[in-house]
């Protein structure tokens, strides 16, 4: 069983190994990460990359009082968003006060006396006390390629359905595992503890001699910066378009209580699916306390090869504490249907 | 296009037309009860029935100060949940001060100068400034009787999938109009605004020479009583009792956000799936802040018509802010799969 898991990506750049160039994977470097900031030195700090690592350390990085800004190589911050969704999770940076360098690439580090002192882009240079990289990760694949079991999909370890490796009575789970995309249909790799434990669930019932197999996921990530939650789930539009798959999409803003409630906030919600069949492809939803766990009724409806059609007559759950009386991601699916 | 709507049942009791016992089902309903309580006169109230509108106006009565009970026959309040359940929701009201008298019935009303002095049941009088009425509704159907069109379930006016009476050209929608159950596919009469909202559409576009069908409904509703989020879908075991159907159910016990996340709170969930097929064919959530719309996941696998199995591998969204790893509905299902 192999169950290596995955290692943060780290640059190639002079400078990398600086001391206060942290990345945060394990429990130990969140230790490191926590003693440098206890220090009291460190006042500017720069977070490079936007995904979630990135946005949750750029938050808690302007909550212990530094001055922080983030880069990322993309036009807007949370990259499994498409960018009309994410420019929304841009804006909640910037209004919580982290300046944003989109569209830059990271070159390099300065350092002075093995310290870093500052991060250069190709197009500026910023002085710096601490820097935090959260530029994905990739599946931990040592012993398995030395073993010669086949890789899949981004490098991950190929599994079958029962997640076998390609090497008969060698099982794998986890980051370090490939997985199916049920809405693809192609081989998939994701990094997250969700489907690490799905997966390892499966694995086990098989090693101990019973009989499971792992579908696949549909893609399913959700999120929280500040008071802002984030959520996605299926394909987004740049996978669409590598796919050759042809789709319409809506945005709407809805509320995430009846409009008269105490608490109510705004919530809007992307839905995509496939011109002429309308089949669900995919939902992202940004929006206050309330939003995010709504995905799941996208996910589900992914999982069950859905129509947007048949998303609209869905029997959710209505109360004026908990929705309008059309829920967010049903009036989305209403706004798609007139663009097939 | 008949859209008549229902009326609350009224007890045809001995002083249910004195003053100060009011029914709660109009805007003017509602500005009567205000006025009485406004009045500063009402000390005790009892409410009879344990549904949506007693537990409501219950809960509304204690915060306005009043010594409130409520009577109702059931042994626990919310009869749309299964007892085990229920009895959450019962306590909960207890622990809110109310005092309630379960498996008791009203059998009539005290008066004195045309104003209501005491309710009577079974069991024993109690004196009282204002009574509330949440005894449920009943399809208003006087105008469709008088046309000689059919009725069907619980009386309310019997629709096809186009929401056309039996009258050609009559068409009829909301609370007076027939649904159809789509987990014991037979026809199923609720009142709600969700659905008389998504019927409403579809006839709408029928009459407007449009072509659209109303597949039916899975019976999802949620409330909140105090801080406590209620919900359910599906059939419940008295339901699938009368149908003959066999089942296998779980309750579980899990948190709404991760356990160490600031304010996660408890969560119960209850599943109930077809005994041999494992087939979904119902749910019930009790719990704090974010329970109630984890509901819409269950009504969502209800409409798929898909097996607890299948649920196991639903790829949820998983972040500490709002769940643990596994989605609580999703751990119930793995403790049905096993009662298969």
């Amino acid at each position: 069983m192999i169950a290596t898991g995955a290692v943060p990506i780290c640059p190639d750049l002079p400078g990398a190994d600086a001391v206060a160039v942290c990345g945060v994977s394990t429990l130990q470097s969140g230790i490191e990460l926590r003693r440098i900031l206890d220090s009291g030195g460190a006042k500017r700090g720069v977070v490079v990359g936007g995904g979630y690592i990135g946005l949750e350390m750029a938050e808690a990085l302007v909550r212990r009082g530094l001055e922080v800004s983030l880069i990322d190589r993309s036009p807007e911050v949370m990259g499994t968003l498409d960018d009309d969704m994410g420019q929304l999770v841009s804006q909640t940076l910037r209004d919580f006060g982290v300046t944003l360098y989109l569209e830059e690439a990271l070159t390099g580090f300065e350092t002075k006396g093995g310290n870093v002192t500052g991060v250069v882009t190709d197009k500026r240079s910023l002085p710096v006390d601490i820097v935090v990289l959260g530029l994905g990760v990739r599946p931990n694949t040592a012993l398995a390629t030395a073993a010669g079991i086949p890789l899949g999909e981004k490098g991950s370890i190929q599994v079958n359905g029962r997640m076998e490796t390609g090497m008969a009575g060698i099982w794998a789970a986890g980051d370090c595992a490939e997985s199916f995309h049920l809405v693809s249909r192609r081989p998939f790799y994701i990094a997250l503890g969700t489907v690490a434990n799905r997966q390892g669930r499966v694995a086990g019932i098989n090693l101990g001699g019973g009989y499971a197999t792992f579908p696949g996921v549909v893609g399913t990530a959700v999120t929280k910066i500040c008071q802002v939650e984030v959520a996605r789930t299926g394909l987004q539009e740049k996978e669409l378009g590598m796919l050759g798959i042809e789709w319409a999409s809506a945005v709407i803003k809805s509320r995430t209580k009846a409009g008269y409630y105490p608490g109510a906030g705004e919530i809007t919600v992307k839905v995509l699916a496939e011109k002429g069949s309308g089949r669900l492809l995919g939902g992202q939803i940004v929006g206050m306390e309330g939003s995010a766990k709504r995905i799941d009724t996208l996910a589900t409806c992914l999982h069950a090869g859905f129509t947007v059609e048949e998303m609209i007559n869905l029997d959710l759950g209505y109360a004026p504490p908990f929705s309008p009386v059309w829920d967010p991601v049903v009036t989305a699916a209403r706004e798609v249907v007139k663009k097939l």
